[in-house]
């Protein structure tokens, strides 16, 4: 196996959709991504990226990818919160998916996060299994709550 | 009731850790909360500030607020993470919590955010019941990850 690792370019922004729209189907939410190439271009080249990314490239091919973000805890502080980590169904099952989660979490230790956070299907016992082996925890008596853009705007009318 | 609702300046940085502490204690986790008002200080109001508070404001006391931040959903695009809504004990029941919550989502709204998320204690059915009145959507199936910062040295120790 001869994985490179690195950040990702502008230019990986197309390659990274796709693993973004692989990830949400394995999700069983395909539908669910709005967001498109220019979006990712977009918000993460600007002079204020909103989002980093690390790719797992072989042979000149992207067949992985971790994203992340800042986000901040009122007990903690600074905190990371990794978004999105996924490998392409083919390339599953050699350590690449390991290999970016541990890039993700080197880097925060580097820039002193006092926490990194992500999300998981309550279904995914391997994944969570795993992470609990690397040391992390499961919130069982949290629940995300989302209001979408839609319930937004009719809330707003309301109120 | 003659309640102001504004965004927080620095010098109110120790009435919103106070707040901080009394969720964190409402959590059962008063022991939690490692930041300080110069942390908050330095974090909220530095040429790249981290997150944003809105604090409600009665006869000069501030007796709720509202901090919150930016994110980004691979789905959707830039979201908004309310991460703390606090109203004090003794000034609760008299809608206080419900125009810190408006004010949030209305901000939102006027930024073209595509989503906004939180987090609920599974236990705390009052303000879930809120939520979902609202147009929230509680997440069933996700359960939230954390990697604290002890673990992630441990972490990068070993991988």
């Amino acid at each position: 196996m001869n994985i490179l690792l690195r950040e990702a370019k502008k230019s990986d922004m197309n390659a990274v959709l796709l693993l973004i729209k692989e990830l949400a189907t394995f999700e069983k939410e395909a539908d669910a991504v709005e967001l498109t190439e220019k979006d990712l271009e977009r918000d993460g080249f600007g002079a204020q990226p909103f989002f980093k990314v690390f790719v797992a490239e072989e042979n000149k091919e992207i067949i992985g990818m971790a994203l992340f973000y800042e986000r901040y805890s009122t007990w903690k502080g600074r905190s990371l919160h990794l978004e999105d980590l996924i490998v392409k169904q083919e390339h599953r099952n050699k350590g690449v998916g390991k290999e970016l989660y541990a890039k993700v979490l080197h880097y925060a230790h580097e820039q002193k996060f006092r926490r990194v956070s992500w999300e998981v299907l309550d279904w995914n016992q391997v994944a969570i299994d795993f992470y609990v082996s690397t040391g992390a925890r499961i919130l069982d008596s949290w629940k995300v709550v989302h209001m979408d853009e839609r319930s937004l705007g009719g809330f707003v009318e309301r109120y």
